[in-house]
């Protein structure tokens, strides 16, 4: 397989302000701890970075907010592009703004819109293309924007009716780590249960469950490095001796047997395709 | 060790009807299907049950509706020892229901309230012994009253801050059960992180999570299998290969690498002394 030159970094969203349970109305806001980061790996405060608040139904809002946030880490090359249709995606200037940017940030909201309009677009193939071949391009995302990245996208599913059969809802993402399933604002919503039915659906991948104003930087399509102030909650389901997600009816509780758990924290390291946990020193500063 | 007789029984609750997020005012009611076992175990509707609601902050309240649901199932014989002191739980009266009863059920409330009460006294001591060296004698608890059956007991911490260090609070229980570590209500809840760290404080013990209208019979002191509609999680530290708890300052995310988990239905049995899961064939039918 090729090695990956571009950076990803999936954040899991920090601050809802709106209707709890759906992400439409959600908007997310990244501590500047995590947004450093992202400035930092683009290349620092001359990076030319796009919004794209596509997930979210005030994007306006959202494109604004981060034009502050990023202005308040010292950087003035911000532009958003408001994408709203598939045809947004095809337009000429969409097309200049991705090629030319160092960075690109999705926003929080619905995942399935992110799909819905930039999948199978020409602007998502500059992005896979770009990710793929060019060292210091950086995709970052946050909530719905970090979920969108994987190929199997939780695109919905209960909390509390977790562990049941059929309780998550599994989509198309944008394929950018392949590896992964990648879920957000995974501790205070309690999504434990949808992880782990991803993860019987799909035992060869990785379930990652991002915690609020916590993120990884992922390297080489494979390394990562937990950002942020939580914790990255990993679901390994290579160890299972029994997973019964294929045979059940849809309703009926789950039966897993030995699922491997890591609960990483900032500056902890993991390599994906050797399912290895590196941990920080305790001794080791914050980063 | 001693082969323990008696049979535990502990519930993950199911309904609560106050408010939310304070187990002081909640009152748990199971359903027949879980209250069936548990009279089943007791030697059948002739059983003498006695409902200690001393967890409950409507004490009277909680017993009633105990006496109502094991009537449906065609009990009689069922008392309430509304024990609100220690003085209380070293009565005559006490102490002649305890003697003479073939099930105790515990109900939900807050736990801290049953091993203030109870614990250490001559009513604990008859409870234990009774447990030990007698087959067919059967301790239930739902909710509160699960919790409080192992030796070291969850006696709150916050969901939405897990994985923090510091953020459960661990008291004294009854210790039936020195083995495990009981949290309840624990899917909607969200309680994986508390029990994490629980797990993390002490990673010889057995984590497990009982779902609500769920529960487990557990024989010989070691060997339970899952009843009721949901799901058991079982957290195991066994296999940790780096836990960062006790050198965390308090408030600090922890990091904890390669805990193992099972995630158990109706009919999955497990070992507690081998960690070892048995599940259900996919053709058995619901217990």
């Amino acid at each position: 397989m090729q090695k990956i030159k571009g950076t990803l970094i999936p954040i899991g969203g920090n601050e809802d302000k709106g209707i709890e349970d759906d992400e439409m109305y959600t908007q997310d806001f990244i501590e500047d701890g995590i947004l450093y980061h992202v400035v930092n790996e683009a290349g620092g405060t001359d990076a030319n970075i796009v919004i794209i608040p596509t997930a979210s139904s005030i994007p306006v809002e959202v494109g604004e907010s981060y034009i502050k946030a990023f202005a308040t880490l010292g950087c003035e090359n911000i532009t958003v592009l408001d994408i709203r249709s598939k045809e947004d995606s095809e337009s000429e200037r969409s097309i200049e703004l991705i090629k030319n940017a160092n960075c690109i940030m999705f926003s929080g909201g619905n995942q399935s819109k992110i799909t819905n309009k930039i999948g199978g677009s020409t602007i998502h193939k500059i992005l896979v293309d770009r990710y793929k071949n060019e060292k210091g391009f950086v995709i970052a995302g946050t909530s719905a924007g970090a979920m969108a990245m994987a190929s199997e996208m939780i695109a919905g599913g209960s909390a509390s009716e977790s562990f049941v059969k059929g309780a998550v809802k599994m989509y198309k993402g944008l394929g950018l780590i392949p590896e992964l399933v990648i879920d957000t604002h995974f501790i205070r919503r309690g999504r434990f249960g949808r992880q782990s039915e991803a993860i019987a659906k799909f035992p060869n991948l990785l379930g990652i469950g991002l915690a609020e104003d916590t993120g990884m930087i992922i390297k080489n399509g494979n390394d990562f490095t937990v950002i942020g102030s939580g914790m990255v909650i990993v679901f390994d389901g290579q160890s299972f001796t029994h997973n019964n997600e294929k045979v059940l009816e849809e309703g009926t509780p789950m039966t897993i047997a030995n699922m491997t758990v890591h609960v990483l924290s900032n500056g902890d390291q993991y390599n994906i395709k050797e399912r290895k946990v590196s941990v920080l020193p305790i001794e080791a500063p914050f980063i």
